[in-house]
């Protein structure tokens, strides 16, 4: 077994970039990098566990998207510039195969955001990926949970909703699928983290979060750490049209599946007024939807209404909604 | 469950300590965090799995123990300072005495080395430990595997050979266990990292590994990323009474024990002639013994032999002697 899992440090070495602040990536006991003057490191770890985070048997090409993007995510929504990445991957046996599609999909995707893979571990045991990622953000910078002012605006990326549709298709192995399912699927596996946007947005957003538990839950961790509420407009929520065929053009329920589906990805923040207008430029420039969804208040809850009515559901417990008696 | 894992992130999080390089640990989607001026950062990531690593039932002290000393362990064979890690836990469930255990453990080690956790992810599955650690070297001095150069001395750290005697009891579950077999135990799980001794030995040896291994396997290493050979002198091998006794005072069995004993986390180093003088301060002030047990020559290969008399045993294979016919 020793020899095999020799050879997958090299499937992983033989495909390194060379950052110029990587002084050695691999072949001795530590990596040894360099940061550059004037920033601060930010630095996230995520684990995906076979059974927790993705079912067995998904596609391996999947799985190292994910495990890199959600990670890539989290330094997204501090306004991080990627540098370096750590792995750690668990595998049960070693299957050449698996391995080449997962090896591409990752360095893939880590060539995109020119973050290079410095070392890591590679050990015998049931399926799992975690990754600790390597950022930079300008020493006076940096974008935090706790910033969103009373009076702010609340923005989200992209659309939300199809992550939570993709995966109940995972997880029903519905025989009836069609393109759209697929597409539903892929959303759940191959989201974009937004660092363009997240970099962006550093000095013109109060705060920000991803969106990995789901809207209301992250948002609610931004509403805590400001000590603020949040009222947000579900009429304003951003769908897709693939969530609206999926759910039988029903509105009200793909506006649930906007406000809990998790692991998106995307990202939610909150904007001063003054600094509004600043955003169409940003939203071009990174080729990200930003979409306003509601306002800071002095609350201290997130209230949801349509377009200034009450609504006649409300959230029950962590991601399922009850009709108001 | 959930609920249950975020109970798990405040077990760790109230037990933090403050290093000032730290601007934030815990509560947004990164650790920020500041390499000071002139060192460049030393990164290292070690993943320990139930069933291949320890034993399942093992004592959550003892797991914490070695997930954090074998990290600190390849900082040490840098010459690095520690400074951060993250933790990346994967548990089949939420069970509060082994947390309560786990972290008592984990974290008198990180304090005793002033290593802070700064973050890191808490999921459900089969039980694994994956730490990446950050350390500090000077600009223009670390310890690598390559520098080893004809003529060099050949040293190790401690005592070799215990680890592979404790792990053959633990995978025995011996009733007849006596106190030396609980002292073979603990040697294989609770290892000390020669940190200070690696921190040392900077501008002084010329190449340093630690011995994860085995002696030979990690002195390969050396010599290959070096281009050297080395011989060693067995008779030299330091191993302790406790390992004798339970080898019924089989010098020649306990010194092949010492050549192929794995998870030592000792150091194997190289010093030129002209610095040894310096190693007897270092040795004292670092309260590490040192033992020299070979030369670099320019032979490519590792040849051992008894005070230069020919072995009439070689190894076979990965951690196994055969007596040569």
């Amino acid at each position: 077994m020793r020899g095999e899992f020799d050879l997958i440090r090299k499937y992983f070495y033989q495909r390194q970039m060379n950052r110029n602040d990587v002084h050695l990536a691999l072949g001795d006991d530590c990596a040894i990098v360099k940061s550059p003057k004037g920033v601060r490191l930010v630095i996230s770890t995520d684990t995906l566990v076979e059974g927790t985070h993705f079912v067995a048997g998904a596609n391996p090409a999947w799985i190292a998207h994910k495990a890199l993007a959600s990670n890539l995510s989290d330094l997204a929504a501090m306004g991080g510039t990627p540098a370096w990445c750590s792995l750690a991957l668990t595998l049960p046996e070693v299957h050449e195969p698996w391995l080449q599609s997962f090896c591409d999909a990752f360095f893939r995707l880590a060539d995109e955001y020119d973050i290079q893979l410095i070392g890591g571990d590679t050990t015998k045991g049931p399926l799992s990926i975690s990754l600790t990622v390597h950022g930079f953000v300008p020493e006076d910078n940096v974008l935090l949970r706790t910033g969103a002012a009373v009076g702010d605006w609340v923005y989200v990326t992209g659309c939300l909703g199809d992550s939570k549709a993709g995966l109940e298709l995972i997880l029903s192995d519905r025989s009836d699928a069609g393109p759209d399912h697929e597409i539903l699927e892929e959303r759940h596996y191959l989201s974009a983290p937004r660092v363009l946007a997240g970099q962006a947005l550093l000095g013109i957003a109060s705060s920000a979060i991803d969106i990995s538990d789901g809207l209301v839950s992250d948002i609610r961790h931004i509403a805590k750490a400001s000590g603020v509420g949040v009222s947000i407009d579900v009429s304003q929520l951003p769908v897709s049209e693939v969530l609206l065929q999926y759910l039988n053009d029903d509105l009200t329920l793909a506006r649930q599946y906007a406000l809990t589906s998790g692991e998106e990805y995307e990202l939610c923040f909150t904007v001063p007024q003054e600094k509004t207008y600043l955003l169409d430029g940003i939203s071009r420039q990174t080729h990200t939807q930003f979409t306003c969804i509601g306002q800071v208040n002095s609350a201290n809850q997130i209230v949801l209404h349509d377009q200034g009515q009450p609504l006649p559901w409300t959230l029950s417990g962590y991601d399922h909604f009850k009709v108001n008696e």
